[in-house]
C-alpha cells in the first residue's frame, strides 16, 4: 500500500506538470482554448474513459488538416477493391476500385477506358464469362532493394486468379490480367525485392488449363498447382506477359509466399497445405476437406530458386501453355530449382525476416512458430541433406538440418511481421492473441534469442496482422494492426452481417497497448501493407488537360476547349465535350434513334478537388472526371425519349445547373 | 493580465482535481494503467495536440466494445449505396448495398433473390436498359408521429428516379421501384409523419412519360415535373404502387421537400429553381443553364395539400399514366391542392421546424434564411391573398402575407436543421460556415427571436448538414455534422480524386466546437439522417434457419440439414446444399456441359458473426450467407472444366478447407 501511494504521488506530479504546460500555453494564446483543456478531465469522466482510453484517444486523434503518419493498403476481400486507411487515425481515406465496377470513381460504369480494362480480364476463350467481382487477398507494394518505394500496388483476385496493377500517382487501376491456366490463387501477390516479378501461387488444384476437364478421381495424375512469375515493366507500369512464366508444381494447396531478400534474394518461399491430396466429397460418403486436408503433421514449404527458373526459361526449357511459358514439374526438379521442407501443420504464412536469413512458418493446427535458416537451407541443398522425396520426386530437405529455431507461441499461429528492434509479431488465430517474440542472431543473442516476450489479447479471431513496413528489409516498429475476422460485440449492431475489426496496437513501448477498434463494413480485408505516408507523392490533379488515365498521357483524341461540338458521319455521332464549373459544352445532344453515339469528354479544370461527374439518366452511365481527365462514353441510342445528363459530383453553388439533355428523336 | 492569471489558477485547480480522480481510480485498480494516464500530457505534447484537440479527442474516442450513441444513415452519393456511421466516433460501420451490385454482401452478384430485385428496377419497357448504379441523395428514416421509429430506411436514385426500401432489422435492401413517368428525381425521399407515403419530386423536367419524345423547343408546352406519393405498407415493408399517385406540376426544377408535421400535417413543401424555364443550349449560341436558371430573384415554394390530393385520387379524378394514377396540373389547381410562394433565389432546402409551423427556405444565391409561417399560409389560402398566378395558373401566395421572418446569415445558405433548444442551424455553402440562429415564438420571444447567434467555419464547401434527429418533431441537439463537398487539404493525399469530409460539431455548449474530420472515400454523400442508436433493434442472426431475406420468412424450398443432395431431371440439376463451419454439403457438384444448374444453399449456423460466403471460381458468383440465410444460384454450365467453389468469408481455422468442386464434363 505504501508503494502504491508513492507511485500515486509521483505520477500526480508528472500529470500536473504536463497539465500546467498545456494550460499555460493555452491561456497565453487563447482563453477559450484553456477552458476546453481544463475540462478534459471532466469530459473523460463523463464519458467513462479509463486512463488507458485517454492515452489511446490522444495517440490516435489526428486534428483537422493534420496528416496521418502511415497509409495502409488493405485488401477489400470479396468486395473486390482496395482500402486506403490512415494510421494512427484509422480513417478510411479511399476505396480504390480494383476489380468491381464502382460508379463514384467511374470505374467500368460507362467509361470506355476502365470498361475495356475490366473486359480484358474476363474469363478466357473456352470459358468466356464476364467477371464483375473479385476476392482480393494480398496487396503488394512495389519495392526497390526490398523496401517499399511508393510507386505501384498489386493485388490478386483469389476467386478467378487475376492480378490488378494500381498506379500510386493517381491511386487508380491500370491493368488487370487473367492468369493463364490458373482458376484460383491465394498466395498472391508478392514481389521480388526490385519488383522484377509479381508472384502468384495457385490455391485449389485443377487440370492445366482448368478448362481441360478431368474427373476428380484423377486428382494426383491430372490436377496441378502453379506458381506464376509475371514480369513487371516499371517504366511502362505494366505486367509484360510475354516475358513471364509459370512453374508447374504438385496439386497441393499452395498458400502464402514471401520472396527472399538480401542474403536470400533470388529465392521464393511458399507454404502449402493439403499435401494429403484430399479431394473431399462430403455428401458422397467421403470425409470432408476439413478432415482430409488436416491429417498429416507436416506439409511442405516450397523453396524456389526463381533466378535459376528465369535461366531455365531463357534456355528454352519451358513449354508454351495458353500463351505463357510453363516450366514442367519434372524440369523444375531436374534443374534443381524446387525443394521442399517439412513444415508443421497446415501453415498459412511464410515470412522472411528483414535480413533475409530467417523464414518463419506457423502451422494453424500447431502451437509453434518454426524458423528455418536460409544459410542452413543453402548448406542442405549443397550437401543434398534430403530426408526423401515427395510422390512427384521433389527432394525434401531434412527438417532438423534447416531448422533454426522453434518457439511455442499459442494455438493457431498464422502470420508474422517484424519491427526495427529484432522482434517478430505473430497472429494467433484460435486463442485470439498477437504474440511478440525475439529473433535470433544477429538481432538477439544467447538467452535473449528466440523468446516469447508478450501476448496481447485481441477481439476476435485475428487473421493476418501488419506492422509498419513490417515485411520489408527495414521495418519501422511503432504500430501493428490486428486484422480480425470477427467483430461480434465490438460495435453498435448493424444487422446479421457484422463488420470486420482492425485493432491498432502501439508496439513502441515496453508493453503493447491496444489503441483503436476500426470497423470494416465494406468487405473482408485479408492482408494489408503499411507504408510511411511521406514515401507517396500522388498527383493532386492530372498533370495536363486531356489526360487519358489508362495510357497516363495526353490523349490526342481528347476533346479540347474551343473545339467543342458534334460531328455526324452517317449514323455515327461524335460529341466533343468539355466540363468546367458549372457547365458542359455542348448542353444539348440531339440524335436519332439508332445512332451510334460516342461522347469524348474532357475536364478542363485545374483546381484541386474540382471533380465533375457525368451521368446520363437511364443509360447506366456515370463517369468521374478529375481535373484534366479525358474519357469516352459509347452507346447506341436505341430508345427514343428525353434523357437529362448532369454532373454527379457537387462542384459549385451552381452544380445543379451543370446539366444538359440527350434528346433521342424516334424513328417514324 | 490580472484577470487571465485568475482564470489560469482556477482552471488549474479544476484540472488537478479531475486528474486526481483518474489517477486514484487508476492506481487502485491497475498501476500499469496509471502509468498511461500520467503520460497523457506527454503524449499530447509529443503529438502537438492543442487543448481543443485534446477535448475533441476525448469527446469522440469510443473504446473497444463500447457503442456509439447515434447512427448516421448517409447517402453514398453516386456510389449508389448507403453508409452507416457511428457518432461520435465517426466510424464507418457498414456500407449497405442499395442499388449497385456489391459482392461482399452478395448483393446482385449471383444470388437470384437480390439479382431479381435489381432487375425488377431496370428501365421500363420502351427504354429497357439494365441499371447497375445510382446516385443516392436523400435517405429518409421511417417515422411514427413525426419521430424516427427505427424500422425502415428509404433512399432515392436521382440519376434514374428510383427508390430503395431498406429493412432495419437486417440492414438490407428489400425493394427497389423504378418511378413511373419520371426520368430523374432530386427532392426524394421524404416521408409523411406516419410514413403513409414516401415522397419523390422530379428534378430535370421531361415529357410525361420521358420516353415520349418532344423537342426541347416545346419545353413549356410538353415538359413537366411530377411529385410522387408512394403508399408504404408498413406491415409488408413494401411500397404499394397500386395505392400510389403522382401530381403533375410545372416544368420547373423541383428541389428538396419536407412534409408538414404537427400543425402542418397533411401538407408538403417543396422548393424549386429554374422557374425561368431555361432550356440551356450552351454550345449552340445559347446561354448555359447556370446563367439561364439564375435570372429571377424569386422562385416558387410548392405548397401541396396531400391529404386533399389523396381525396381527389379517391374521387377518381386522376388519370392513369404508365400504370400509376396522375393528378393533372389543372385538376391540382382546380381542387386547391397546389399553391406557390415566392422564395429567394434558387433555393435548396425547405425545412419544417419541429412544431410544424415554420418552413425555412434558403436561396443559394441569396444571403438570407427566409421563414414562412404555416398559420399565415393557411390564412392567405383561406383569404385568397394571392399576388398572382404563374403561367400555368397556379396561385401564388403573397410573400409578405406568409413571411414570418427573414435573417441575413451569409452567402450561399442551403439547408437547415434544428436542436432541442429552439435553435436552427443552416449550412452556408459559399462562405463555408455553419450558422446557428434562433427561431421565433414559441421557442424564443422578443429580442431573442430570429437572431443569428454564431457561425463556425468549416473546411470546405458545406452542402447539407445534419443534427441529431434534427429534422424530426423532437430534435436531440448535442451533435451536428457538416457534410462538406470538398476536402482539399484536410487529409493525406490519395490522388486526384479526393475524399469528401464530414465534420462533427459539438453543439451542446455555449460555443460550437469542431470535433472531428471524417474522410468519405467511397462516394459523395448528399444528405444524412442521425438517429439515436437505441431506437434500432437489428437482428444479430436471422431468426430461423432457411430464411429468405427478401420475403423475410422461412423459404419452404430452402435446403435443409439432413436432406442435402443433388436431384437431376433431364438437364435440370437441383443442388440442395448446406453450409456450416467448415464444410459445404455436398462438396462435389458433377454436371454435364449445358445443364441448367440451380444451387439452393442454406447456412445452418446460429452463432453471431458466423457468416459464410459462397463463390464459384470463374462463374461470377458470390453470395454472403448470414446465419440462417437461404439463397439460390442459377446458371447454365455452358463451359466444360474444373471450377472450385469455396467460402469467401473467413469463418474458422479450417476456412480454407471449406471448399468443393464444380466439375463440368464436356459434351463429346
Amino acid at each position: 500500500m505504501k508503494q502504491r501511494k508513492g507511485v500515486f504521488l509521483s505520477l500526480c506530479a508528472i500529470f500536473v506538470i504536463a497539465a500546467g504546460i498545456f494550460i499555460v500555453s493555452a491561456v497565453t494564446s487563447d482563453s477559450q482554448q484553456a477552458k476546453l483543456s481544463a475540462s478534459a478531465g471532466q469530459i473523460a469522466q463523463e464519458r467513462g474513459l479509463s486512463p488507458a482510453d485517454i492515452s489511446a484517444a490522444l495517440k490516435t486523434y489526428v486534428p483537422t488538416g493534420k496528416y496521418d503518419d502511415y497509409l495502409m493498403f488493405s485488401s477489400g476481400g470479396h468486395s473486390g477493391q482496395v482500402l486506403v486507411i490512415g494510421v494512427p487515425s484509422m480513417r478510411l481515406l479511399k476505396v480504390i476500385a480494383a476489380f468491381t465496377p464502382e460508379p463514384w470513381q467511374g470505374f467500368a460504369t460507362g467509361a470506355k477506358e476502365s470498361g475495356d480494362l475490366l473486359d480484358g480480364a474476363n474469363m478466357p476463350l473456352g470459358t468466356n464469362r464476364e467477371l464483375r467481382w473479385a476476392d482480393t487477398h494480398h496487396p503488394a507494394l512495389s519495392e526497390t532493394n526490398g523496401d517499399y518505394d511508393g510507386q505501384f500496388l498489386f493485388i490478386n483476385d483469389k476467386a478467378n486468379a487475376r492480378i490488378a496493377v494500381i498506379d500510386l500517382r493517381d491511386f487508380e487501376t491500370k491493368q488487370i490480367i487473367k492468369s493463364p491456366n490458373m482458376i484460383s490463387d491465394h498466395g498472391s501477390t508478392f514481389v521480388t525485392p526490385n519488383t522484377e516479378y509479381v508472384i502468384e501461387g495457385s490455391q485449389y488444384a485443377a487440370p492445366i488449363p482448368f478448362s481441360d476437364y478431368a474427373p476428380i478421381e484423377q486428382y494426383q495424375e491430372k490436377y496441378r498447382g502453379l506458381i506464376g512469375f509475371y514480369k513487371f515493366n516499371r517504366a511502362k507500369g505494366r505486367i509484360d506477359m510475354a516475358s513471364s512464366f509459370q512453374i508447374e508444381i504438385p496439386p497441393y494447396w499452395q498458400d502464402l509466399c514471401d520472396a527472399g531478400k538480401k542474403v536470400s534474394e533470388g529465392w521464393l518461399f511458399c507454404g502449402s497445405l493439403n499435401t494429403e491430396m484430399a479431394t473431399g466429397g462430403f455428401g458422397d460418403g467421403k470425409p470432408p476437406f476439413e478432415a482430409g486436408v488436416s491429417q498429416k503433421d507436416m506439409d511442405y514449404l516450397h523453396v524456389v530458386n526463381w533466378k535459376k527458373a528465369e535461366a531455365v526459361v531463357a534456355a528454352g526449357k519451358a513449354k508454351m501453355i495458353s500463351g505463357i511459358k510453363v516450366i514442367p514439374l519434372q524440369t523444375a526438379i531436374d534443374e534443381g530449382l524446387l525443394y521442399f521442407i517439412p513444415e508443421p501443420k497446415s501453415p498459412h504464412g511464410a515470412d522472411v525476416s528483414p535480413d533475409g536469413n530467417y523464414i518463419v512458418i506457423s502451422g494453424k493446427l500447431d502451437t509453434h512458430a518454426t524458423i528455418f535458416g536460409f544459410d542452413k537451407i543453402q548448406k542442405a541443398i549443397a550437401n543434398k541433406t534430403f530426408e526423401g522425396k515427395d510422390v512427384f520426386g521433389v527432394p525434401i530437405l531434412d527438417f532438423n538440418a534447416v531448422k533454426a529455431a522453434q518457439l511455442e507461441i499459442g494455438l493457431g499461429p498464422l502470420h508474422t511481421q517484424f519491427d526495427d528492434k529484432g522482434n517478430a509479431y505473430t497472429s494467433v488465430f484460435i486463442e485470439s492473441t498477437m504474440a511478440k517474440w525475439t529473433l535470433g542472431e544477429p538481432y538477439n543473442s544467447g538467452e535473449k534469442a528466440w523468446k516469447l516476450v508478450e501476448k496481447i489479447p485481441i477481439h476476435y479471431n485475428i487473421g493476418h496482422l501488419v506492422c509498419a513496413e513490417g515485411d520489408t528489409v527495414s521495418p519501422d516498429g511503432k504500430y501493428c494492426v490486428s486484422l480480425n475476422k470477427w467483430a461480434i460485440d465490438r460495435f453498435t449492431p448493424v444487422g446479421p452481417l457484422h463488420p470486420q475489426n482492425f485493432q491498432l496496437i502501439d508496439i513502441s513501448g515496453e508493453k503493447m497497448q491496444l489503441l483503436y477498434d476500426m470497423p470494416i463494413g465494406i468487405g473482408e480485408p485479408h492482408y494489408v501493407q503499411m507504408i510511411k505516408a511521406d514515401k507517396l507523392n500522388p498527383w493532386l490533379v492530372y498533370p495536363e488537360v486531356g489526360f487519358n488515365t489508362i495510357t497516363m498521357s495526353v490523349d490526342p483524341k481528347a476533346a479540347k476547349s474551343g473545339s467543342e461540338g458534334i460531328v455526324r458521319n452517317g449514323n455515327n455521332v461524335d460529341v466533343y465535350m468539355t466540363a468546367i464549373r458549372s457547365h458542359f459544352n455542348p448542353e444539348h445532344i440531339k440524335v436519332k434513334q439508332g445512332d451510334n453515339v460516342k461522347i469524348h469528354i474532357t475536364s478542363i479544370e485545374r483546381a484541386r478537388d474540382a471533380t465533375h461527374g457525368f451521368a446520363i439518366d437511364g443509360y447506366n452511365v456515370n463517369l468521374s472526371l478529375e481535373p484534366g481527365e479525358a474519357s469516352t462514353v459509347e452507346f447506341v441510342a436505341d430508345k427514343p425519349g428525353v434523357y437529362p445528363f448532369y454532373c454527379t459530383e457537387f462542384c459549385s453553388a451552381l452544380h445543379l445547373e451543370m446539366a444538359g439533355y440527350l434528346l433521342v428523336e424516334p424513328n417514324q
